[in-house]
């Protein structure tokens, strides 16, 4: 493998010195992009995209051709896992993800096999390594899962959902079939994310995006704790090198302290909690990304510049900060809004390092 | 009018002491219901129920009949408001509430007229003095608005969103046109909410339900500083008695202490909050109204009344806890239950004012 020629997003998630705040956007390679909608549309549908190896590098490859980004992230779905599984994933157009086989009963959940990663998601795994290659080193590669109680939600609701009827009469009805099927996921999430850090992911992200529907008891009992089951599973260091682990529970301000209890390397914040107050509350145990509202690229440059500026200051010196959007960045976004935002980073965080 | 016979809720959100804590149900009057099923048909379409002043009253007493509740809430939709400033409110099946005419530029919102609450909003002024009358005393009446920030999402959007596009837009790129709109708004609702109160209402909640959107120092310029507003400008006392305000920001619960601030007598909390950290944080300053999710009362008559016990715990003795779903009762919830939630919250709590 080439070797890596700037490591500042390993070492910020790491709470190393960096010369400069590093940043990378959620869904950074996306539907902003005309270049992405481009190869999308040769592709055919989102999944045909996913699981081409040669496009999906190519898309992963797309927004560091245009912004300073200081990490790349796999492109891929979080509901490959599910569909490894046998639950048919598709997508309607407008309508976000949809299964075409739901799990509600306890039968359902015993009949769901554990994918074999390495033949079932093997177009993910290839995916890795020919983003790996092609990166030769430039920025490191950050592979991904959904976490399981957000896989369960699409799972059990048959795909998005506002209420989340389905899942939590499980969960508050019948929390042992509950509890069976998260831990057939933390398995299967586990092994996933082994899978892509022996392929060539050099840090990995558990996206949590509905574990803020929850109350605390809730979250730690049904969320956390699988998350935290991950943890204690991953890979920790490869090729000589520590791959952190970062945990990014959407709405999950309020429960900061134990998702460091983890023991996983770094937080993802939504722009919901004020960044200075979540450092505070975590102290020194792990690094913070985030937080800007994506929203904000809507704005004129001075604007958003601003507000770059504004959670620098709130961060505060010294190490631990990879800054990024507070969740993906929307399709109608000015593309040359995100390099404004790129390069606010860059160059008014190198005072907060010096 | 008659003398109120069960004035628990009142006065625990004065947090004066009460014999049990007291409890009422948001949506309490609603889809769940048969008989509000039945009403609404009867009507024709949402909007007919909420502009016929009897038949509002009927829905608004229905779940009086059934349980042991504390209060009645005015049956209405939060966006009579923008309704009544011309811009057509309707709902399309499955789609929730749309507008006709949108708010997107400065024109739009130097056209938009005050709203003669008198005449336009005479609706919902007879609906209060109806169900007034019919309540003869039994329990006291909610009154309620949308706050300024989430009436203006659904103008500036057109209706419900995910993203809230065209808002944040406006917010960051357009602040000047934002608020003008704002301002407005919380004219609108203050006038609004006195007539309410003036007709009979007493005690008022301001439902901001996409506050929680925003980042702390947008929620504080944009959603809080006009509910604040409204807070300064509301009648106070009415016929010898205090009429309480309570502010209900879904998804707020990180910035509760601001809230109290404001001097609303009590706070709503959604379930992502515990209700004991929230009383520490705020102290004796308010009331808090809240939290047990609503998706609880899916599950069978012993898990409900345990999460009911766990949040009596959790706010632990003494005075200003009202008793609530941290949202809005679900349509798919049995009846039965929400009977069993009622009587859990009146049995159980009794130790804790002892």
């Amino acid at each position: 493998m080439a070797e890596l020629k700037n490591d500042r997003f390993l070492r910020a998630l790491l709470r190393e010195p960096v010369d400069r705040t590093p940043v990378w956007m959620m869904r950074q390679a996306g539907r902003y992009l005309p270049e992405y909608r481009e190869t999308r549309a040769r592709a055919g549908d989102f999944m045909s995209l996913c699981k081409n190896p040669q496009l999906a590098c190519e898309v992963t490859l797309q927004p560091l051709e245009r912004y300073d980004l200081d990490a790349a992230i796999l492109f891929s779905d979080i509901l490959t896992i599910p569909d490894a599984m046998g639950l048919g994933l598709y997508f309607e157009a407008g309508e976000g993800p949809r299964f075409k086989k739901i799990v509600r009963s306890a039968d359902d959940v015993e009949a769901l096999p554990l994918p074999d990663v390495a033949t079932d998601l093997d177009y993910v795994l290839a995916a890795v390594r020919e983003i790996r290659s092609a990166l030769a080193g430039r920025v490191p590669l950050i592979g991904f899962s959904g976490s399981p109680w957000t896989l369960a939600t699409y799972m059990v609701e048959g795909g998005s959902s506002k209420d989340f009827r389905h899942i939590k009469e499980m969960m508050y009805a019948r929390p042992e079939v509950m509890h069976r099927l998260l831990g057939k996921l933390a398995d299967a999430v586990t092994l996933y994310l082994n899978e892509q850090i022996l392929a060539g992911a050099q840090a990995v992200q558990i996206f949590d995006t509905w574990g803020g529907a929850l109350s605390g008891p809730m979250y730690r009992e049904f969320s956390l704790a699988y998350m935290q089951r991950i943890v204690n599973g991953l890979i920790r260091e490869h090729d000589g090198r520590r791959v952190p682990a970062i945990l990014f529970t959407k709405n999950g301000g309020q429960w900061l302290e134990a998702m460091a209890d983890t023991g996983a390397d770094a937080l993802g914040l939504d722009w919901t909690t004020e960044i200075g107050d979540a450092r505070a509350r975590v102290g020194d145990r792990v690094a913070l990304q985030g937080n800007m509202d994506p929203s904000v690229l809507y704005a004129p440059a001075s604007r958003i510049r601003d507000e770059v500026a504004r959670i620098l200051e709130s961060y505060g010196h010294g190490n631990g900060h990879v800054f990024n959007l507070g969740h993906g960045i929307h399709q109608f976004v000015d593309p040359e809004h995100a390099g404004i935002f790129v390069d606010a980073v860059h160059e008014l965080s190198a005072p907060y390092h010096r």
